[in-house]
This record gives structure tokens, sequence and C-alpha cells, in this order.
């Protein structure tokens, strides 16, 4: 995961605006197309592969809306043929090629350019579950770019990888009965950022549940080791903030601003789209003040536990430093013929008087601790 | 209660807007209606259980006004069948069954579409005194979606369980010499949003008193374990925050925006409605912060603490540990025929020269810590 | 204190709006008048304390400005009678019976309602120096709500107790000369709101001094039971930042909106108040970045001063351990007839060069100690 | 230093507003004035006393710009002569005595009124250097209110003390070839607010190279006596933002309202300015976050240095314990005429056996310290 | 590298606005100019070394646009005579040679004023790549000063040394077929105003990977020396962001701002850079919050390792601590004859007993430990 990291630049300097560097790594591209109108026939609605972009047939007779899906961004050419195709901006086609892109909107005269991230992964299976043997290791929460030029009789998207967060929108689109027929590519559009937000939603369900049970562990039974699990949902539910925060404004300009290619039923749908992403942000903040309180427990209950390691030893330390050192003056070896030299050692009853009072010491610094509290069990 | 929170949905990623998709453990919808008018004799508002919603009557004569109340989300036919009889546009619907919408206005054609939160429990008793025993532990609050529709002349409104909030409301209607006759749609609406809300005041009042008495624990006896119960305590301030926050904007946007739905003298009542968000918010946040305090504060006593178990450990050690080298020494066996060989234990007052030695070395050793300033208790 | 606190409500939730719901352990109700005119000799503006509001004579002749204040809201049909006198909005008085509310500012049509907060507090000596004899002990802050009716030819003020945050007003209304008797509801209304306000300067100036006692002791000689006394200033910042924020705007609100009563010449001395806000503010927010400095310096004090506990015990038992050891073995009994155990106990000089050895190791030690940089006192 | 904190008033409450209260221990005031025109001979600029404002001849024949500098506030009839010669509102004049005001701007008619704050300090030598011998303890920075009354024909600056931070513009005047003579009044205000923040830079540089030391300070030999240097600068810094901070407001309104009293052309000079305070927040920010970072360096540092001492005392005692523990066994006294009490000590080899045993033990243990990393010298 | 620093001043106080102070360590200038047009053949662009900026030739025919380079501001003179030749204000003089400014735009009547800056280094490696051996060690990272100004048929740069941030911009005009020779001067102001902000971009991939290096170093292997590498990491992001940050705005204010110098066109690309700041923007934040929360990982590592330790010690001490004093016990030296002194001594089995009875509590306190959880590997 790390290689994959690596290999990516956020920018190349340097070059003139508009030059399409497609990434080294990046799959070939593979095109397929749909197209319907409003009245066509969801069973007549067919997928389309394509090799060459030129030769893209026109549009069937009552058909209005065509959709040409770009997976991987492979080869510079396909996106220049793509992009003289539908006459797309360079400056768009070179952000469709640089897969860093912040989530954003711009309105070019022949089409609305929008770039939403997607959560990587295989579907509804959020990719965090990896170590699903754990149950809880976070693996690395990764965006991908998907980029979408909506046109008056066109809607073209580009991915970066195999992983098709189109499917519940293809299905919608074969079977009858669709609002996605009878309405155009504005509509369409919306179905598509829809798809890519809602492809959040599983992800944080997922990093809540993690976050229940790390609490609960973090309270039944903190180890120090929970911290890096904290880090790691921190830093997944930062990448998830840095791929939906944008995606709000992108949303909000998208509703403010007046253009051709979003009509005003759409906008309706677009504020529910707008509201989602809302959602999210709440989710996601709660769960990273959330995850910030649990760093504040696991951090005092190590403290805790110092404390009591510290009072063990020094309860033991306390009582038998003092009683070893009566015990070793008593093992001196002075001469005890003179009367001044440890009388004690001849008494009769030395023995038990000395080891009576050992005792005497040692429950007294016993109740001295019980009265400093010390004693107690982890309370206070 | 953690049951409960597994099987709840954010939100199902892929399907088509305007479905409603309703919670799998939701409970069966109950519909009463009450219906009124201005001059209407209050001992005639009468409460009424529908259970199919087409065969609804027209209002009485001289009625004006009718409220429906749906308690119970689990069945989408009989939301398709409000919706259809009110004519509610599709998306609010799917907002009514998915649960999890943060508290918004929205204006449809045919109504007014508002979302509030309530906090779930047995109304006026807060929800998070179940252990009323320890007096102090904080259960776990939640929320609770509230739907409104408000129309020309019905107000809809939707709710997830049984707890009843509308009970005050009820009362009032029931009552003579009411506003809620005389005034039409919006005043109505603004009682339900207005009991919404303050079903929150006595939850915070309770958090204030959790806090308060925390606060004095925290001093007088600071134990760790309280970091458990702020968390918890700052958990539900974060819950109660995250539905308070938005209705403060839900109600600035019905107050900034001209609709249809709402006349300019309700207004100065949600106005009201709306400076008790503020107050609500201005309290949450005063609470959290206090208990991020006190979150230092047991630290610093835990630290506090630890000094003075260093303290004592040090004391004692530093003591008797030289003094038992001493008594070590001359406990050695070395062959004192030699004059070199410890001829201290042959003097005749060896042993009361040793010991006065020792006694000499500990209260130099105490008078040296005095000074340093480890002996007081608990002071600098 | 406490008790005070407990039984007090936010809010109520449930009843019908404009309930006057008075405080149960609120004051009696007493209310004086004062009028005059601009050509009102100050000389004869009485103070006259009214038992029933509704048998108020009309203004004497040449009078144009009453002034009525009410102390004390114990009574709901008190405020009541006020409330039918002057015309005021029931929600108004709802507000000014409810004492929790923010500091805002309404218009209705007979009056401007204006409510401000003041500290409580015998007047110029602050309510914190309760515990004078410790000189630094914070008592707890708190405010009382101040509501003002400004309307054309009168000014009400309900006050919740009975200290007077009005004296020098008074002063000034009964002294020649003076511009209250020139200028309208207006002017008056500011003198009001701007004793209100200064009345947080004392506050401050004193919390200020506390906190810099508050350093000097930190520094000098750093305890940690200074970080209650930190709490309770930052508790008592917090409570004046309540009371004040909310007066920037309710200032700001008045002067950018237009509204009658408050005529452009008065808006220059309340653009004067405004900035007395931004100041006070500006204080408390200083204030409390300064405390938070305080308890960082705090607990690395006190990690200083552990350390500087730890190097003491360490050197000891560093130096005493191996010592006592050494005598330990000497201290072995074994049968010295065997030229093998311990030949040195036989030795002439055995006893010499042993102990001779032991001091060795322990200056060594010492210097060990002395080159890692532990024998310094509290430098590094 | 204190004592001069002490006595100073943020403000009086209960005073009537345009009461001019004179800090009791402030100096009397100094007046000078100079007066040029567009066409006089730099030469001919001449700063005169004056002792009765109210003598103030008129303008020299072709002068046609006053400036009237007056130094030291502490007589309250002297500002009210000047108040009512220059005609300046009574608030302005409030807030001329009044010297806690933060940086702002008003429009009166008579003339622009404009607070702003400069540095306490001999000039160019930055006030915190009091300490140089140590060469880094840094003073308390204390802040001088500078009024500023801006008409037609005249400029008013009040300054608190005698520290003249008007040096550079004086000379600026003298000399010829200044635009300071062709230019009005506002040009020459904006070279006096200019000179009044640029005495900030200075400052600043003097923190940033404070703040190097430090840093280096803290990474090459970390003591926590450094930490209390760290928040006299954080103090610092905090009090220089307060200064500047509302500084850039100030300019910001002058920038964007109209007011007769600042043309066009000098805008551009006061953007200028304006950058100059953007610039000095900025630096004052990155300087608090360094800070910052350095308390967090400086903490880890210590418990570094704890974790070391730990160590050390660690090792010692866990290698010497079982021994002393296992001489202690053989210097006990059991009778060896009984065959099962310690036979060891009369075998011919008993002591070179239990000695190899204890070095034995005591290389295992270290061996068991090498493999878990503890022998390194601070790492890990 | 902190000589270098030291000598820079932020701003010399006092002088008169205009003034051109160069700093006293520049190095002289160089310029060298470029000119071209719409028509011009590639191969004949070419780049002279001017030594007098008076004797600067007219543009040759059907040339349109000139660039002056000015590398190195060693020479207030220099910059006069080009200030005066392209009637360039003073005050951007004063900027140009002050080279601490921030980011920002100025328009004057003659050009519009761009201040930017780049990372110093050279060129694509990044400079903080220095101690390259180590591989991780971050120099620090500073920033040079870049100001722009853009006429209608010039643009001049100025830089304070030598390095060559535009040597891409150069080869593109070299080139046939760039974009660069049909725009005019505002494109080539944005393909300069480009370079200068992609230049960070390779900065901040190298702090990324950096990061993720520190961060698996720190969850392997925390070692509190690696918070000095967070701390210069994090220091350099924020010179980054510092310099980033009002290059955004600077873009905003120029796409926002009507400016005869920058056509509509070019904007739509100014726009693409306005993204480039933000993405940078972006970048920075998330790398400083990840940093933030590696300090705090590195910090519970620490205290779990300090835990560890005392783990250590405890369980050695309290298990010996006490045998050593039984040992003691029968050390010492009572008179056997008595029957009451230690008859233990006496016993056949004295010895066996009492070191049975030893090793019993030894193996007692170990299972104590482990049921306290002490004894496991770093679990919990």
């Amino acid at each position: 995961m790390k290689n994959r990291k690596r290999r990516r630049h956020l920018h190349t300097p340097g070059v003139s605006p508009g030059t399409i560097t497609v990434p080294s790594d990046a799959s070939a591209p593979r095109i397929d197309t749909m197209s319907w109108g409003p009245d066509t026939d969801p069973a007549t609605v067919v997928r389309q592969n394509v090799t060459d972009i030129q030769r893209l047939p026109p549009l069937p007779p009552g058909h209005t809306l065509r959709w040409v899906n770009i997976c991987g961004l492979g080869d510079a050419e396909v996106l220049q043929a793509v992009g003289k195709r539908f006459n797309i901006h360079p400056l768009a086609l070179e952000d469709i090629a640089n897969t860093t892109q912040r989530p954003k909107v711009e309105a070019y005269d022949s089409c609305l350019f929008i770039v939403a991230r997607v959560p990587t992964g295989d579907g509804s299976m959020p990719p965090t579950r990896t170590g699903s043997d754990t149950g809880l290791h976070a693996g690395q929460l990764m965006t991908e770019q998907l980029s979408i030029c909506v046109g008056s009789d066109f809607v073209l998207t580009f991915q970066e990888d195999s992983e098709d967060v189109f499917e519940p929108v293809r299905r919608r689109l074969m079977s009858s009965n669709s609002k996605l027929h009878a309405n155009g590519a504005d509509y369409f559009a919306y179905a598509i950022i829809d798809a890519a937000i809602d492809a959040f939603f599983p992800l944080l369900e997922y990093y809540g549940e993690a976050l229940e049970t790390l609490e609960a562990d973090v309270i039944s039974k903190p180890a120090l080791e929970e911290i890096t699990r904290i880090h790691d949902l921190k830093r997944n539910l930062l990448t998830a903030r840095r791929a939906v925060w944008p995606q709000r404004e992108m949303l909000n300009a998208i509703l403010r601003d007046e253009t051709p290619f979003i009509g005003a039923s759409t906008k309706v749908y677009l504020r529910d789209c707008y509201d989602h992403t809302v959602q999210l942000i709440d989710a996601i903040e709660t769960y990273r003040e959330i995850a910030s309180g649990l760093v504040d427990i696991l951090l005092s209950s190590q403290s805790n536990r110092m404390n009591e390691i510290m009072k063990v030893l020094t309860i033991i330390s306390t009582i038998f430093i003092p009683l070893s050192f009566v015990a070793g003056v008593y093992g001196m070896n002075f001469d005890t013929t003179s009367p001044w030299n440890m009388p004690e050692l001849s008494w009769k009853y030395g023995y038990p008087v000395v080891v009576g009072g050992m005792i005497s010491v040692g429950i007294g610094l016993l109740l001295w601790f019980r009265h400093r509290g010390w004693l107690g069990k982890r309370d206070h």
C-alpha cells in the first residue's frame, strides 16, 4: 500500500497548463457507453464497450442522453480523443488525469466539470475491514478521484481504477420505471454524485462501530496499544473528512450558481445530496471528538496504573526497609563482652521483644497507609 | 442499548431517491388525529385513532386545522399512503423514514417539511438518570427524530417511538381558552417545535447538577475513575449539541426565509424558540468547557498524589539504605585478631557510638528533607 | 450557594408561551418610580414607592419620562399588572420572569425589550473577594438578569434581587446639570445599560490582580493546589464571558437596527458602550489564555520536582545498594577453615582494603552522576 | 512594574459619559506644536512649547497644517481646554484620558478620532532587553495609548508618557524635500500611525531571535526552567497581539469607510500600513505556534530524562537486590552442626561457587537488559 | 543558516515611505530581458543581459511583450532606475527591496504589483533533503520573495537570489508552439505564478514521505528523539503554510477584482492556480494534524515504557525485599543460649524450613502479580 502511495505525484511542476500527464502506473482505459431516451424501453438500454472513441456512433433515434464511462486513466491519447470528441477544456482534461484533485465544480462553456472522490474498496464492504480476523484493525482508507463532465446530451465519468461504484446506478437504468430515463443529464449526474457520496456511509457506520468497540475496550481494560488503533481511526477519519468536506462546498456551489447544465427540479435532489454530506461531516467530527476523548481516558488510565504500581512498591519498601535495618543492627558483630555493646543480644527475651517490636512497626505502618487511603484497590 | 445502535444505518447507499426504507425493527405505525377550528369548543376536540389513512373523513364543519400524528415508522405502505393523501414530496418521505437526519427545514410546494430531534426517555424525567441508585451514573443520551409537515390546513407529525413528547400540547388543546384554537397551522407547528426543544431543558439542568457534583467530588477526593464519568457526560453533551445546534440553524432558516406556511405573527414566537436553542447551546458549551477543566484538575491531582507517594518512598529509602549499609559493614566477619580489621567492634563503646552516629545521620537527613520542603503535608 | 443554584430552572417545558412562571424563591416585588422632564429641577425628582401599579398617577405636568424599577420578581400578578399597564408583550413578560435569559434585544410594537446581566454582589466590592482572609480565594461569580423595557415616555427595569446597581444613575438624576434630564428615554436606557456593563470592570480588574498574584506564586513556589484556584478563576471568567459576550451582540443589534425607540444621537453613546464590551471580552480572553499557560507551568514544575525527588532516590540507592551487597558478602558465615572460603576475612588488612574499595566505588559513582549532570541543583 | 499595573483602572464605573478621569499618577501635560504649509521652508518649521492652549496663536500665513502633541495626561483641565479649542467630542476626550482603550477609529463631525497603541521603551532598543546580562530574559512588554485627532487643518496627538515615538517623523519634518510638507493632515496622520506600527517591528525581530536561541537551548540541553522563559515570551506576544490585532481592524475601517478627513491618495499609503499590521500578526501567530511546540519538546525531554533515571535505578536495584538476598541467606546463623542447616557453608569451595553464581546472575541480568534495549545511551 | 536569518530585518521603522532599503548582504543585480510577439519564431526569442536599464532598446518590430528579470536586489539605484523606466510606484519599489513581504496583490495605475514567495533550493530537489545520508533530517525550509509587476506590454520579475525557478518557463518560451507567444502579459504572469506555486509540490511530497517514515518509526520503535524531527517538520510546514496561505488570498483577490491587466481568458488559468494553492494548504493542514497525532503516540509510548520499567523494578523489589528481611532476621546474633532467642537456628531442619518458606513467599508473590496482570509482556 505504501508503494502505491509513493509513486503518486501531487502535481508535476513546470509543465504547460493543459498538459495531460497520466500516472505511470495507471491502468489502460476501458470505455463503455450507454444511451437512452425518455421513452426507451429499459430492456433496450445496452452497455457497449468502445475501443475507439472517434468511431462513437451518433445517438440512436429516440435516445437523448449518452453516458460514457472511462475507467483507467493510463493513456493520454485516449483522454485527448475524448476531450476532442466532447469538446472538453484542456484544463479539465489535465485535472482528470492528475488524480489528486480536491472535489470541486467548474463551469466551462461546453460542460459542467465536477470532481468527486470515492473511497476505494469493493463496494459495500468497507475497505478498512482488511484485518477482519482481529475484527478491528483499520486499514488505511484511500480515496479515488471520480471526474464527471455534464453536457447537454452527455455525461462523461472518469474513474481511476476498476472497482465500480456505479453498479447500483446501472441496475436502476436497466430496470423499468426508473426516473433516470425520464430525466435529463443533470438528474443522471445527480444519481452518480449521490452514489459517490453514499459510498461513505457504510464506511462511517463501520468506523462508528469500531469506535464503540474501542471505547468499551479502553474503559474495561485500558492498554496503551489502543492508541495506535485510535491513531489509525483518526487518520482515516481525517482522510474521509478531506474527501467529504470539499464535496459539501462543491454541492453548495452547484446549488448556488446558475448554470445551464443543472435544472431547478434536479436541484431539489442535489440539496438532498448536500444534506448527506452535512450528515457525513457531522458524524466525522463527532467521531473525531470521541476519539480524542478516548486518548485522554487511556493516558489517565495509564497514570492510574502507574500510581497503583508505585503504591505497591512504596508499601513493601517502606515496611521492610526499616525492619531490615533493625535486623542488620542486631547482626553486627560487636564484642558483647563490653556491657555497652548490644546488651539486648544477651537478654533472655531479647529476640521475642525485637521481633514483637518489628511486627508492631509493620502493623503501625500498614495502619498509617490505610489512613492515607493507599490500601484500597484502585479507589481514590 | 448497544444492540439498538448497531442495527441502525445512517443511510443505505445506492437506492433510488424517494425510496422509503423503514428500519427493520421499527414499531408498527399508530395514527391518531385531532381537528379543530377557531371557534371549536375544546370539549369537542376529540382524539381519534385511524387505521386506514385513506378513509380519513373530511374536516368537520367549522374545523380549520387537522393534526395527524403517526407514531412508529415500521410500515412503508402507511407512509406512502400518508404521503399520497397529503401530497408529500417523495424526498421528504424518504427523510421521514430514515431516522438519522439532522434537524433541518425544507420548503416544498405542498408543505413546509421540518425535522427536529427530541431526547428519548419518559418525558419529564431525564433519561440519563437510569442508574439513580448511584445518583450520578449518566446513561447514554439518545435522540429520536421528529418530522413535521406544516400544510395550510394540516400538520403531520412523525415519531419513531411510543414515548409522547406531545402530552402537554394535547392538554392545552383540550383546555378551553388556548391560543392553539385561535391560531393556524403555523402556530400549532410552533407549539410542537417548542415542546421538542424544551424537552432538552430538564436534561441540561440534570447535567448541570451532575457536573457540580462531579466538580465537588473531583476537588475533594480526586479519583481517576471520575474520568469515565466525565467522558460519559461529555459524550452526552456532544449528542445534545449535535441535536440542538442544527435546530438553531433550522429555526434561523424558518425565521429568515419567506414561506407561505409561516405567518409573521408566529415568527415572533419562533424567535423565542430560537432564543431557547441559543440558550441551550450556550449551556452545553459552558458545561463542555467546565468538564474539560475537570479533566485537567484530575490529572494534576493524580500527579500530586504520585509525588506524595514518591516522597514517602524516597524519604524512607534515603534514610534507611545508608544506615543499613553501616549495619551491614559491622556485620562483616573479618578476623578481628588483626588490629586493622574493624577494631571498632572490640571498643567498649563501639555499639553506642555507631548507633548514635546512625541516629545523627537519620536526623540530619530529616532536617535536610525539611529544608527542601518535602515533609509538609501536600503543601508545595 | 449550591442550594440557590439547584432550585433555579433553566426553563419549564410544556407550558403555553407567555405563561409567567416566577421562581419559587424569588423575593416579593418592590416598585419605585421616578419621573422628570427636560426642565425639571433635580431637587424635585422624587423617588416614590408604589404598591399597586394600577394606581400609578399620570405623569406630573412638565415631566416627560417615567422610570419604573421593579425589584424582586416573586409575584406573577404584579408582573401581569405592569405588563397590562405599559402594554408589554406576553413573551417579554415571560422572559422577565424566567431569569436565565441570555442578554438580547427584541423590538416589540410598544417598546424595545432589552435583557442584560449584571454581576451580583454589593456594588463596588467584587463579589468574589469573599474569602478575603486568604486574599485570593475566588468565590463563584454569579450574574443576575436585568430586563429593560424602553418605551416612548417610560423606561421599566426589572431586577431579580435587592442589590442596586442603579445607585450611581440615581445620584446623577438627583444632581443638577445632568444630561439625563435633557435627553429622552433612549439616553436613560443607555445610562442603565452602561451602568450594568461597567459593573464588570472592577471584577475584571480584581481578576487581573488575582491572576498576577497567581502567576507570581506559580513561578516562585509551584504547588498543585493552585490548579484549583486557576480552575475557579477560569470558571468565573467563563461566567463573565457568558454574560458579556451576548451583551456585545445585543448592543451591536441595537446599533445596527433601525428602531423608533433609539435616536441617532444616543447611538454615539451606545457605540461607546459597545467598545466597553469589546474591551471586557478582550480582557477576559487574555486572562483565560494566561490562566491556561499557568496550568502548563504548574504541571511542568511538578514534573521537575518529581525528577528531583527521583534523582535523590536514585543517587542514594545506586551508591548504597552495591556497597551493602559487598558488606553482605563479607557477612556470610562460610567456614573459613577452607582456604577457598573468603580468605580476605583473615587477611591482616582485609577490612581497610574492603572499606577503601567501598569508598572508591562510592566516589566513582558520584563522579559519574556529576558527569551526567545529576548533581546540580535543579539545573538541567 | 507591578505597582504600576495595579494602580491602573480599566474603567471607572458609574460616571457620567464624557467625564474625564485622569489616571492619578499620570505626568503633567507638556504641549508642543509645529505648523507648516506646502511651500514652507523646512528650516522655518519650528517646534514650540505651549503652556496655555487658549493662547495658541492662529496659523502663520502660508501654513496650512498644525500638529499639536500633548504628552502626559495628568491634568483634566488641559484636556478640556484642548477639547474646547479644537471642538473634540466629550466621548473622544474621555477615551483619550482613559488609557486602556483598544485601538479603534471613530468618526466625529469635527475630526476623525483614532486610538493606536505603541510599545513602551526607549525607541529603537526593544524594551524587553532589560536583563541584557543574561541576554534573554524577557521583561514584560507594555503598551501605551496613542490618541490621534485628525481634523481638516490640525492633527492632535496624545501620549501617556515622555518617550517619544515621533522623533523620526519630526526629523523628516525638519528636513527639506519631505512629502510631509506637500501633503495634508491625512498624510501626516498616516506618518504617525506608520511610526506607531513600525515600532513593533524591532520588538518582533527581537522576539524572533529570542525564540531561536530558546529553540537551540531547548533542543541541546532541555531544562524545565525554560518554560518560564517561554511563558514570558508567550505573554509578551499576547500583549503585542492584543495591541496589533485591533490596529488591523482600525486601519481596515479607515480604508473601507468614506470620511472627509482621509483622502484617496493617502489611502494607498494606509493600505501599506495595513499590510504591515498583517505582517506583524502573521509573525506573532507563527512565533506563538513555535513557542507552543517548544513546550511539547521540553515536556517530552523531561519525560525522557526521567526514563533514563528510572532505568539506572532499576538496573542497579534489579541486579543487586537479589544478590544481596543471597548474601543475606549465607549470613544466617543456623546451627551448622545439623547436616540440614546450610551445609554449603562448610563445603570447601562453597564461597567461590556462591560468588561465581552471583556473578553469573549479575551478567545474566545485564544481558537481559541489553536484550530489552535498556543499556543503550538515550536511544529508544 | 542562523547568521543569515539574523541579519534580516522585518522592516526598518521610521523611514519615509517609498524609501528603498536594500538588504546589506544582497547580491548585486543581474538583469536579463527577453521579448517576443504573437508571431515570433521561438528560435529568435533571445535572452539578453542588460547592464544599464536606461539603455534598454525599444521593443523590436513585431514584438509585443518584454520580460525583464532582475535577480539580486543589492543595488538601490538599479531598482530606482527600473522603477523610473517602467513607472513603478515608490511603495511597490519599497516592497520589492524589503524581502519579507507576505504574498499580496496591489493594483497601481501603471501595473499590477504581485508578491509571491518561492521555496529556496536548487529547483526540483527539495531543499530540505540536505542531510540526505540520514535520509530524513529535515533542513530548515526558507522562502524567497518573488515580486512581479504586470504592465500592458511588460512583465518585471524581481528575485532575491540566483537560483532560478523560471527555467521551465524559459524552456517553454524557447520551444515553438507555446501558448506563451500567442497570449499577452497576463498569461505570461500566470505562467510565472504557476511556476512559483508549483515549486511547493515536490516539497510537500517530500514532507509527506518523511511523515510516513516518521509514522512507521514512531509506531515500530518509539524514541523521544523523534520529537525533534517532528518539530522540524512542523516548523517547515508552518513556513510553507505562511508562504502558501496568503498566496491563496492573493489569487482570490486577482480573480475577484476587476483590473485592466488581467484578461478574462487568463482568469480561467489563474483559477487553476488557485485550486493548486487550496490543494497545497489542504495537504499542509493534514500533515500538521498527523504530526500532532504522532506526538501523542510518542508520549504515550514513553509512558508505556516507563510503566514497564517500573513493573520490573517493583516485581524484583517486592519479592526480594521481604525475603532479605527474613534472612536478616536469622543473621541476628542473639544469644541462643536463651531458649527464647531464635530457637529456629538450633532446629535440625530450621534452614530447609526457612528457605522453603522463602520460596513459597516468592512464588506466592509471583502468582499475585500474574493475577494483577503485571507479568504479561507489554499487554495491559
